[in-house]
């Protein structure tokens, strides 16, 4: 399926969902408020949509409350930083990653309110040492490629090891995140290519950049997209020249736990950057994907189109909103105790 | 204030949130999704308006977690419902309140699952004989009224009674909510008079009446306006005429929880119906009003337009949609805890 890794990678296949119990779901919520049910409809509205999707996932209607949830989240450093595409100053990322699994921070505090565990992967991080880490950040985007073929195979086999990890320990719905100075700049770059859409067009202001920031950012992601070219029919070749080793190992993440039939929330546009490149190496990801909500970033509602999947909510979350993503989790988990009963 | 019970009835100042606490939380979560913080923006979007609602109505920022959350349901039969306005038959409201008080159902589900316990006051049902039942239903509003102005103002201030209960004993998050066969007819009457608008253009499915109820619906809607209509601009007479006895003791309810400076939480149509009566009586009242969602019901939308409450999330919930209110607050709860945070 790739030139690069065509002999030392691959994919489960991905079945789909059970359509059967998406449909029971949709049904006994009386989803289109019309069906009189003894008790009448539920009326919960296109919360049902979000229910019925778990229930297809499970297999089952009603539905039931997952067991165990746990957000994973993917941190690495990107060298397109340095151009100033970020708000936050590069070498933020250990210190959002030290916050983060000291507990500390609005994710771990919507986490914590959803009874999910933070799994944090220090999958690229400058001088990083954790069990997966590269041990170094990408390259700047604009003038060379994010990382080596070897490192990209590697991160796509973390993330599908971290997935396996996961799910062998009973974990039965996944919110999937990302941490990393200037992941948004190669996000929106890699959705940008597999979209065909001008740069301009998918920049937004990510972790909240001035005027300046954007410039730069659209420039960047301009130079980017001039180098990644060649590669948009090879979404390995893409993640080596546009992406990181956070949109890296979340390609497998997906891909993987889509094969093994478990539901996962995407979290902010880096994840929707690896949801379109897990669809393409692993068909039918998608519809184990859950898009919690709109986004200010341009870039993440064009991937969601893209990949057919309307999103729930319409919180216009900023590109770092992995917080608000997992907030939505709630909404889901008591819509599915409310139907269950 | 009212023809018809300006000795006997008073309604407590209401005064404004705290301005300041609002802005600062709006700052603080950036909003705009351009401020960047030290830690940049949170990128919570929308939910950071429903934050900044808390905080003002607590006058503090960042906004705390409520310490204690209620559901309030006000019962009460319709005798509108004969008409075959309601999917339910007559007599399902009392199944529905014993339901609810043992736990079961979706909106006691959800209630669980926000950590909100539920009081259900039985103010209008059928052989009623709770501390605040008026006895007996409302007669039905397309040929009498519904109340007589004794049973008005004694609902009314039962809602009073009921709000001063709630925060006596530390509540600080209100959920208002409704039960009663044949609520969201007497409920888009008093909207349509309210807003001058025509029957067809209020009317809903309601608990999920098919064609036939929906055209008795209209019918039923239209005869009680042309009641109304001389009334327009007397609340007290309106919810005497088209009203019934859970609009009335919401209305008490919510002007006087206002009054008292608690936070409410919109539920479906009727009380929405008696959020725009209180804002008439008690101006000021809207304010302390968070609109949750959307609905399937027109009258819903009409109201909340014209309180200038716009709605947090599109959901589109149907008109008995209470339980879908109540999930709603599980977000705003989640993402008042990453603000503190």
């Amino acid at each position: 399926m790739s030139s690069s890794g065509e002999d030392t990678l691959r994919f489960a296949e991905v079945s789909p969902p059970d359509g059967s119990a998406r449909a029971a779901t949709l049904c006994l919520a009386g989803a289109d408020n019309t069906v009189a049910s003894p008790a009448g409809p539920l009326g919960l509205g296109v919360l049902t949509t979000a229910a019925a999707w778990l229930a297809g996932c499970q297999g089952q209607c009603p539905p039931r409350l997952p067991s165990r949830t746990r957000v994973v989240v993917f941190a690495a450093d990107h060298g397109i930083a340095a151009r100033g595409v970020s708000a936050h100053a590069t070498g933020t990322t250990r210190k959002m990653v030290t916050a983060l699994t000291s507990g500390s921070g609005p994710l771990a505090t919507a986490a914590d309110a959803v009874g999910a565990g933070v799994r944090v992967v220090d999958i690229g991080l400058t001088d990083g040492d954790g069990e997966h880490a590269l041990g170094h950040g990408s390259e700047p985007i604009d003038v060379a490629d994010a990382l080596t073929e070897a490192d990209t195979l590697a991160a796509v086999r973390a993330g599908i090891t971290v997935a396996d990890a996961e799910i062998d320990s009973g974990t039965d719905l996944l919110i999937a995140g990302s941490l990393g100075v200037g992941g948004t700049t190669a996000a929106a770059a890699v959705i940008a290519a597999l979209t065909g859409t001008e740069p301009v067009a998918v920049v937004g202001r990510g972790s909240g950049v001035d005027d300046h920031g954007w410039a730069a950012k659209t420039a960047a992601i301009r130079d980017a997209l001039r180098r990644a070219k060649p590669h948009l029919a090879d979404p390995l070749a893409l993640l080596r020249t546009a992406g990181g080793a956070d949109i890296a190992a979340l390609t497998g993440f997906l891909a993987h736990a889509a094969a093994r039939r478990t539901p996962i929330v995407l979290g902010g546009l880096p994840v929707c950057a690896a949801a379109m490149l897990a669809e393409e190496l692993a068909p039918g990801t998608r519809e184990w994907l859950l898009a919690a909500s709109t986004s200010t970033e341009p870039a993440h509602d064009l991937a969601l189109e893209h990949l057919n999947r309307a999103p729930l909510l319409d919180l216009r979350l900023g590109g770092d909103a992995d917080a608000g993503v997992v907030a939505t989790v709630s909404l889901l988990t008591t819509t599915v105790g409310a139907l269950a009963d």
